[in-house]
């Protein structure tokens, strides 16, 4: 392999066994060679092997785009009118010392069904293992450009929040209020969504994915719950709120409260060297000893950056160390089903002694539609 | 299989002599069911064998929405602290008829590798095949909603392109013009984007596939090429004009021209009973016999609808004859690489003697910045 931006997966082939490794684009991709193509139904795979060049197979049409890539190895190119077998074929060819019974590591959770069926034509002998953590763990520290970009992503989502607050009124749509906020976001700057918001009223609330519906309309005591974000060159913000529209019982009150208890444990007991399953135990802990524990359903929270969802995950079970540069959501939530959830979810990066929260929109409880 | 929404798979999987099919999250699974889930790092796997029930694998996290759908078969969660693999497990003991050498057929270009290597786990002795396009031709004939709902993302889209063209300025950069779009699409009364939207001039045009550049500023005489669309309720519009910027010369003038007579071609050739094939043979045609033929580089179009690129492909040696209720592209481009690229995109639905075109935005050569 000559020197190049590939040279980050060496360390990966090497701790993991792997002859070689293949991704395809996405944010592996793209925090390589700092551009992404789009992932659609012509195949572009790169493969790199422990020793010797990498190879790339690339749809024609992509080529000129391609080239600004200064990719250091054979580039295979194809056309829709002779298909990708043969630039799989001529791949195949120019890594002959993986023909044989090499552990070729793929990026699983992104590579497709009928990327891998081609490689394995051409590659008949190889044993094809699940490499996507391996790979992705390329992008578990961010660096400080990637940290800017992040804040950039969420200073924009946050203003989006607040202005779509100022529209909220009661009788409204839940799809009516994603669309003001969708307007919002890309008025205050957004270059696209982390994901499809939630946008959240009374019961359907406590569905922790639940889709806006356009014939339920919020009214006074619901719980409203957005979760939401902005994305900003590949980088995702993922931000929870939870309000209540005009008025909040006693008992709302209590079940809101436990989960922002739950969200700052998070928050006040993560720094480097603590595990993801110590986070996520001592967010659980604060549900679980509430009058509310039967309502826990998740876990704390997942790693973000070019991916919505990445590593770490932060979950009991994950007994890895966390280190500074690591990027996650604090999230915990209680879902009272066919009533009313609350979720409270952070970004924030892990320091030496703690952490920096990124997000900044306030939590305590805030009554919406007054206006 | 009890009478279901699933029946809709019968023909696919005698047609094509599958024992089974399996699929995840995604437009087959909403043409299905009318409602999706996000694909994500926790499998969500459906499979319909062709006789018996069929059996569902559901993230725990995912159990409430999930039982919205009247799922005719055994459903088996799976939670994050315990993992999928029970939950495969307990489906293949579900399905013991499939345990041999069936040939189990698979959304291959939607699926991901680590959900076949789960699937691979417990069906061990199957054959899996590529099944996508099978599965997927389920899609192929829209009903008279699915075109009102394209429609609409279609009447958003031009719009907000009109909207954003009264906003060009020389001197804004392709990105500027981008973030105008975004803001107008989703002003419009957009709930998604189809695809990142594409706005290049000049030099970047010429990449079928470029990306807006922050530090490129638009100048008299530059092509301005904007290929984009809104979705609405999950459906895509999927549209591309080229402007040029208060000038354009004659070489200019003659190569808009010559994509705009393929772009008509392609239109009027079409109707019920004609050949893929042919419709694009038609438009490259049009290309070829002129001055510019060494400057096309790609088919016809693509099938638009739940998916921004589906079946039918427009494309040479499709021999799939097209019929009423099938909706694509018609979107020819020249391209002179390093100087000016022109592409022009309708969004057209055949019928029994012709089409309709879908998309009604002038296509007449028009300068913009002039303001």
């Amino acid at each position: 392999m000559t020197n190049s931006s590939l040279d980050v997966l060496k360390p990966v082939l090497s701790k993991h066994g792997l002859d070689a490794v293949a991704f395809v684009p996405g944010s592996n991709f793209r925090r390589i060679f700092r551009r992404d193509f789009h992932l659609m139904e012509r195949p572009l795979v790169i493969i790199v092997p422990a020793s010797g060049d990498p190879v790339a197979i690339v749809p024609n049409l992509e080529m000129a785009s391609f080239s600004a890539i200064d990719f250091p190895g054979p580039v295979f190119d194809w056309r829709d009118e002779t298909g990708y077998r043969d630039a799989f074929r001529q791949a195949a060819e120019a890594l002959p010392h993986l023909a044989g019974s090499s552990r070729f590591g793929l990026e699983a959770q992104r590579m497709r069904v009928f990327e891998q069926m081609a490689l394995g034509e051409v590659f008949p002998d190889v044993k094809f293992v699940d490499a996507h953590q391996a790979i992705s763990s390329i992008r578990l520290i961010k660096t400080a450009d990637e940290i800017a970009l992040l804040k950039e992503a969420i200073r924009i989502s946050e203003a989006a929040l607040e202005a779509t607050l100022q529209e909220v009124r009661v009788g409204q749509s839940e799809t009516e209020i994603e669309s003001i906020l969708l307007r919002q976001l890309f008025a205050h700057g957004a270059d696209g969504l982390s994901f499809e918001p939630i946008v959240a009223a009374g019961d359907n609330s406590a569905q922790p994915h639940a889709k806006a519906r356009p014939d339920y309309h919020i009214k006074a005591g619901d719980s409203l719950l957005i979760d939401f974000g902005a994305s900003w060159r590949g980088y995702n913000a993922d931000i929870t709120r939870t309000f209540f529209v005009q008025e909040v019982s006693e008992f709302d009150r209590a079940f809101y409260e436990t989960v922002l208890a739950a969200n700052e444990r998070g928050k006040s007991v993560t720094k480097a060297g603590i595990t993801a399953s110590h986070v996520d135990d001592s967010v659980q802990k604060v549900l679980e000893s509430s009058q509310f524990a039967q309502f826990a359903r998740h876990k704390t929270g997942h790693g973000l950056g070019l991916d919505v969802h990445e590593a770490p995950q932060i979950m009991r079970g994950n007994n890895a160390a966390l280190e500074p540069g690591m990027v996650f959501t604090v999230e915990p939530g209680l879902y009272r089903i066919g009533e009313c959830g609350v979720r409270i979810e952070d970004d924030v990066v892990v320091t030496e002694d703690g952490i920096e929260c990124l997000t900044n929109f306030p939590r305590e409880l805030r009554l919406v539609g007054l206006g």
